[in-house]
């Protein structure tokens, strides 16, 4: 009882019960207690495989991945934390699939779940289909279990929707736990979650969201900094205030990048596009309107160049707390003058934060493993007592 | 021994020799104590999951998949199926490959088996063409492991050919087991095999050939109707005949609907390609005539529109015994109203019977488990004792 | 200590430290001692699992491949090897990816890593990039390890680039070993590597490379042939002349075909295109000059045909030791009138070595894992004893 008994105390003081046998959709939907679980569990991992210790909990089973948008750093997440917990990942190609067809939700859940234990799904591209195509997937899972279809009932873990990315947020949010020695340490602290400059267009929302909906919960003073007309959706502003007021952070917004940034902890400058954009987009998909959404693409790309200085400068940097805040990015960034002409930061802003950014992306696949170990076993700590008693090497005959 | 010994019993009283180290290609070529092999080990192994013991008899190897046509169910069966006794699936994309520049099927078969267990293909596009290549691929690795190339014989499962889609209908008669109590239970009963209407062309002969050359092992009265012209092959039919003959049951034919479903205790109503025109399609194919091709579609979905009669109605359910016939489709259905205009199916009927549906599709993953089981298993009964004494835990400290 | 014992005994002799954490890009840039390493362990695993001992030495972890060509053979290999250790293959497909808007070679390096063993890359169209690429992903990874970022060091595995291809290479000389019962008996054996011809395009140089830079480490004498113009990189003929002089062999030149088969114990017949052309080819590729590819091509083409005569015939068979010389290739080889109208060798020749081919293959997987095994196992003698002693069957119950 070396490497696990400070978690499993910790573990001892939280309320899990909600999480066995449940989906991870949206962070504001779990109780602190449960963030806090999904914490412990990730760290608990990470030391134990630190450790040469098997945290394989599944002898068998499927982790189904459904991507509906391209992804390396998700994908690469998701399959390494399956692995680690026991499961192999079937990637559920929509391509190569019948669903074509007329197949419903409901049937192709089910057909692909027979032996599933978690689906993972990445939707991101469409206003107010994502996160519904999620629920309804699960809703499919669970009546199959119900009714005697399949023997498990499979969890879902959102891997991105069109409201939260809760594998990122929560991910940047253990990065800054490290990064300020403690949770308790994020109270107070400014975050700045700004909107840049970026020559692509149609960025998802779903970044910017999930951290104004998670970073509020813990006490901290969130900024939300956009130009006019880049507005995120109401509903998860409502979100951010009523957590702020409830964790005693502060939840503020602004369209001057230079005011968010002024005295701030931690800076996540980064493009998305406005909100009323992406519904309007996803309505000229809807009706197969290529010329509306050629226009809207021009249009928008026009819009982002007027914003040209909402770049994450060493001038602006200079701004922050001591000059030294830390910058924080999902990955992969536009960085000017090595992936763009003009981008969301200077070259030498993130060459300077380049390990911190690695490693902040390094929390994604421990995230994502303890959300579906927190969803898979009953009594978790009993789980991580057993597993290091079993102590099962993961490299055979390393020291 | 609490969960295995019934399927030991039962197992003890068949000849399965000859599954040992063979291939699963067609249902007829099999005796009846090997389909009944196939149905005790795809419970037995179900079961055992279902007690959270693991079935893994592979520490490590390959499960090879083909796919030359898309796939959901069977893919995820397949997948579930290695994974479940231990194998890694690796899919040969035929696009991703070097196969293209004229290698001969005896050489790529053997070059992705020499860490291979079992291969799986689908192949049901072409008339002549699949079974046959399923064969090819089998003797080339035969051949590679008698020569001293190979160091095991990767025996091949039938995931559907141009004849039979085995694993689809041992599937079927292992549900119509579970519905009626027991594989004695089938003898006398009614089973209307029908065409129904679909607004797309050129779907596989294999479900209905499947169908009519397995069910007619069982005793059962298993009537084939279609529409003049849309007969399946011919050596399928006289199949289903010696069957009957020999299982005591029957088998008739009829263009009527109405006829078949009368008094019937199970229906499978399904659409299908006449042979005829599908042996055309693949000469048409064969000589790249695309102007015949597109000749030939234009004229079979006109003929599919003169039968838009032969849908599965309300009306029709309540010619069948008691109006309770058990629905069956090898999914996906074309519902009318739901997945097309005029398809297969009434909604109404398709959704009261979805649960069952959706288990007749939930025992193929077992279906295919048990046949690389017995093909791999010199022991099967002594595999299954001692699987349960090994007791171990499918999912860590689940009780 | 039965199976294991010789080889044990065989590796306490050679001098392996530097193997550990290390990569795999270039055979001459391995010890004796290393390439003796790799066959040594390549020959124990395959002797295991052909006992029935299980190999795995990872409990979880995966193997990431990256194939920027197509491949089967090598994709399977590694796939093979992987899964006979225990790694998960998640192949990075850089057209699902978010890769391409201007992520940096070390940017995506790490994101893939987090719990990645090993790497395996094929890189080998454009002359003076795959092998520098991959020293750019193994040069990041090394810093993400160092700085913190990775738990683990991926190690890398060469799975061809434009210079050397090791796997390939060394897969040929354990079949040489296995065909001359030693690799102390090919001191002395005459082996032409020659050009044949092909009615295709643009093959790599990797492989006569990768053979002259190999077979010259143990004494052989190395003939390599082609047309005029047909040259290799004059880098690597340094590296076979420097070898030969070291290990008491020869590596000569001739632009005969005839020459190279008199009294060949060997011979290597392949076609491959100019390494001059192959440099334009990559320039003409940087420039997008689509036009330029097309008559580069044509030309290639027809310089082609002028050399239809080097073929691998039944006559010129009979001009080496004994007419018995042993045929190799990497396959797929262009067979006259099978896969091709006019090719790199004669049908009858190609059918009466194809065991042999065939098996000369089958040592491709079992290479790979020696150096994935030998990259992580820090005592691999004492890894194979516990491997031994462990006595995982990799079959259940089987004898």
């Amino acid at each position: 009882m070396t490497i696990t008994k400070k978690y499993i105390d910790e573990l001892k003081k939280l309320d899990l019960k909600n999480m066995y046998n449940n989906d991870f959709f949206l962070t504001w939907e779990k109780s602190e207690d449960e963030l806090k679980g999904v914490f412990t569990i990730a760290e608990a991992l990470r030391d134990l495989r630190k450790n040469n210790v098997s945290t394989k909990v599944f002898d068998s089973g499927l982790g189904i991945s459904l991507f509906r948008d391209n992804s390396t750093r998700t994908r690469f997440s998701f399959a390494s934390a399956c692995n680690l917990l026991g499961l192999e990942v079937q990637d559920l190609d929509e391509g190569k699939s019948q669903i074509a067809h007329g197949e419903t939700v409901r049937e192709t859940a089910n057909m692909i779940s027979f032996m599933a234990d978690v689906i993972g799904i990445r939707d991101d591209m469409y206003i107010g289909k994502g996160n519904t195509y999620m629920r309804e997937v699960s809703r499919a899972v669970q009546d199959g279990n119900r009714d005697g279809v399949l023997e498990q009932r499979p969890t879902l873990v959102n891997l991105q929707c069109d409201i939260d990315h809760p594998t990122q947020a929560m991910a940047d949010a253990l990065h800054l736990i490290n990064e300020f020695g403690g949770i308790e340490n994020l109270k107070g602290k400014k975050v700045a979650m700004t909107w840049a400059h970026s020559p692509s267009y149609g960025k998802p929302l779903s970044v910017p969201q999930g951290i104004i909906g998670l970073l509020t919960r813990f006490g901290m003073d969130v900024v939300l900094a956009h130009p006019e007309g880049y507005e995120v959706m109401e509903e998860v502003e409502e979100v951010a205030k009523r957590n702020a007021k409830a964790s005693g952070g502060s939840f503020t917004k602004t369209n001057s990048m230079e005011e968010a940034f002024k005295d701030a902890d931690i800076v996540y400058p980064k493009s998305w596009a406005p909100f009323v954009a992406m519904e309007k987009r996803t309505k000229l998909y809807a009706e197969g309107d290529d010329e509306g959404i050629k226009a809207l693409e021009k249009e928008l790309l026009e819009a982002n160049a007027k914003h040209k200085d909402w770049e994450c400068t060493e001038e602006l940097m200079k701004l922050t707390k001591d000059g030294k805040a830390l910058y924080m990015h999902c990955l992969p960034a536009d960085i000017t003058g090595v992936s763009c002409k003009e981008g969301e930061v200077e070259a030498s802003v993130f060459d300077r934060y380049r390990d911190e950014l690695y490693k902040e992306a390094s929390f994604k696949p421990y995230v994502v493993a303890a959300m579906i170990f927190l969803s898979k076993m009953e009594n978790p700590e009993e789980v991580l007592e057993k597993l290091e008693k079993r102590n099962t090497e993961r490299v055979f005959n390393e020291k």
